[in-house]
């Protein structure tokens, strides 16, 4: 972490949207890597390039149910004329050592078994009588009930080029290829590559921590009883939850009073379980404001400090960030209306966590959209406005007002509108920049 | 869940992707609804509409840091000639008993507290000069830094209007309004949402708990030696992620050996952790294919039974469902093949996972884009492939080829490109549907 004092601007410099994030993602730097259980990898992002141990498949192998043959004893057979073949014995997924298929021979065989020494292709058992003396068969007996199935003659009713039928050793990867790319964030289908290139672990940047905590004497846990003056917490819950989703481990640790003390200590407290500290609330100009108050002067002797600086945008202008403690953990501190901490996480917590995992994309998808509204919207000079609105096929029309208080609205939204800071007023069928919260 | 006898069609019968999926979804219904904690309701769809008990804000209050007023007190106010008031004591959120604002007296107004009795508006602290005799004001000082703040007198350099920077209670929801209708899907602003109307608990259908076990004889742990003709199993680890994915509390069983008996106790082992089962491998026409032969004839004559058929599809022709246990337990039973099982995840099981969670939207989204091919893609006539793509701005590119063992192609695939029955060629440019696989 670089200190506030270290930061190239005066105490009165308003910031503008680009510079704040800018210096957010140049400060936050990704995790340590960790050795992870695949499982537990889900959703991370590889630190190093893996490459290829062992090809796939790591040998020829079977692509259907059925007869393994030499090819010269099946040329030219056909239904009238089929080709009738010594069952030499069963070859099995997993069989460590398959018969050997020799002239007059064949081998019954499953799906993904070693293609046997001697064989040459796979003729599948529909185009074969699977031993039972009939027409074309429709599939095996289980080996369970009929035993016998493996041994005897079959008749074969096609023939068969070499390799039919066969996955050759390698066709799907070989032995140093490289498999997957450092910086590949991985789902389910990475996974299913590096199991079976026998990865059992890997190195990836882990999930960071995040603990979130509310400020506000007013603040009450929902299901309490509401006295006059008092209103609910709903930050520290909305924020755990979309930490959650950007793919942080999220500590809730709920609502601190506005003293300045006890502010201080819990975050002290929280320390030992937090890569990231988010809190809301208590930034502004008010006589109240104790994240401010607790913050300011807190560590910039260790070479940390919180910064708190007013930005150049609706809603979220007050914004508090920068170091606490002995690791210089990074503090992000939001505005305390619940649609200003909100806007404040997506825009700048949520790609904070992100670049903690070392992740590629760390913002959310923009796009643009034609404004569906009734009349103009309006928007503050000089500042960059962030409205809730519902995208729909290249369509977005706001939803509720500009109120960082309005969280209805918000909870049915789907997106956020971005009206620059140049623009004052933006009529309905403009084109707009659309956030799109996914 | 119905029976697999109760099924209009014959064992011959080759069912159409849409038949199987359809068979499916009548057939999963919506686990029973369970009242959870907020935090754990996080991706989970509401069972009921949620009506606002109290409205919000509960009580008018201050939208700044300022100093709540009477109109008449400020009429005319400027720099110029201020209005002089004397400050009766601070109103901060959270206090329940506000001072009361006579004629002449203004209250130190913090964000979010409630208007006191006898004032009419807010006057934001930047158009004061804070109590400190000088020009317009840039904040407060500290409450506990300069107590005498909340003393003394203040001067006003601007009139206000009635009602000026305060929110009306009610102004963001009212009591008895609906604030999220049933279906809704809990994310972080549905989350606030809640909280803020304060409920600490809420009626949603549960994740489900999903159950996923390969079996092959040939199949081992990745990081554990490999004999020949063995592989890695990594169709576990694939599905349980992709499970996870789904919104699925999901549990790797692991490799199962290719025994019939093995594989039954197995599953009735962990019918006791699962809303739905997920097996792969075992269900075509081999005589090693233990899935099939094991639950063929289990539990039928409890109204269970498990239905295998073959399906008009590529990959994933041989596919199973039906129910197993005595609740009747949910089972899709998939091809063993890393593709076909993967393929046929997100085409049947995904859905089924949604539709247990009771959410609107059971699919992944899906698109059409511009094939972009060297040469033309064939696929089998009267079955539906399921290609993989790389999907960007409107254009899908082919990954690798159709063999259903490439995975090192799936893991660089974020699309499928589906080529309907009736289309045996795609010419390079042609439209075609495409299944985002996000």
């Amino acid at each position: 972490m670089s200190t506030a004092a270290n930061r190239p601007v005066g105490p009165d410099h308003v910031w503008s949207v680009d510079e704040h994030l800018e210096d957010i993602l140049s400060t936050v730097r990704p995790l340590d890597p960790i050795e992870l259980q695949l499982p537990d990898a889900q959703g991370c992002a590889l630190v190093d390039d893996v490459m290829v141990p062992v090809s796939l498949p790591p040998f020829d192998n079977s692509s259907m149910d059925g007869y393994a043959v030499r090819v010269a004893d099946v040329t030219g057979a056909s239904e009238e004329y089929p080709a009738v073949l010594d069952v030499v014995g069963d070859v099995a997924a997993g069989d460590a050592a398959p018969v050997q298929v020799g002239p007059g021979q064949a081998a019954r065989i499953m799906t993904g078994a070693p293609l046997p020494p001697g064989a040459e292709a796979v003729v599948p058992v529909e185009w074969t009588d699977a031993g039972l003396g009939g027409g074309p068969a429709s599939g095996m007996r289980a080996r369970a009930q009929a035993p016998e199935g493996a041994e005897g003659q079959v008749r074969i009713f096609r023939p068969a080029e070499t390799g039919a039928h066969v996955r050759p050793s390698g066709s799907d990867v070989r032995a140093g290829d490289r498999a997957l790319a450092a910086g590949t964030v991985l789902g389910p289908s990475q996974i299913a590559l590096l199991a079976a290139i026998g990865r059992g672990t890997v190195r990836v940047r882990p999930r960071p921590r995040v603990v979130v905590m509310s400020t506000g004497s007013e603040l009450v846990q929902p299901g309490e009883p509401l006295a006059h003056g008092q209103i609910f917490d709903s930050n520290s819950f909305a924020l755990t939850a979309a930490a959650r989703d950007a793919g942080a481990i999220a500590y809730r640790v709920g609502a601190v009073a506005d003293d300045a003390d006890v502010l201080r200590s819990t975050i002290e407290d929280q320390l030992v379980r937090a890569d990231l500290l988010v809190t809301t609330g208590g930034v502004s100009v008010g006589a109240y404001d104790v994240v401010k108050e607790a913050l300011t002067e807190v560590g910039e002797e260790e070479g940390g400090g919180v910064d708190f600086r007013k930005l150049a945008m609706q809603p979220g202008k007050p914004q508090g960030f920068g170091a606490v403690g002995p690791d210089h953990t990074p503090l992000l501190a939001l505005p305390g209306n619940p649609v200003s901490s909100y806007v404040s996480f997506e825009l700048f917590v949520r790609p904070a966590i992100r670049a903690l995992m070392g992740l590629p994309e760390v913002h959310r998808p923009r796009t643009r959209a034609t404004l569906t509204v009734d009349g103009p919207l309006r928007s503050p000079e000089g500042r960059r406005q962030f409205l809730r609105g519902n995208y729909e096929d290249g369509e977005v029309t706001p939803v509720g007002g500009s109120g960082s208080h309005l969280i209805a609205a918000l909870a049915h939204a789907n997106a956020l509108i971005v009206l620059p800071e140049d623009v004052t007023e933006a009529e309905p069928g403009t084109e707009v920049e659309v956030v799109l919260l996914g």
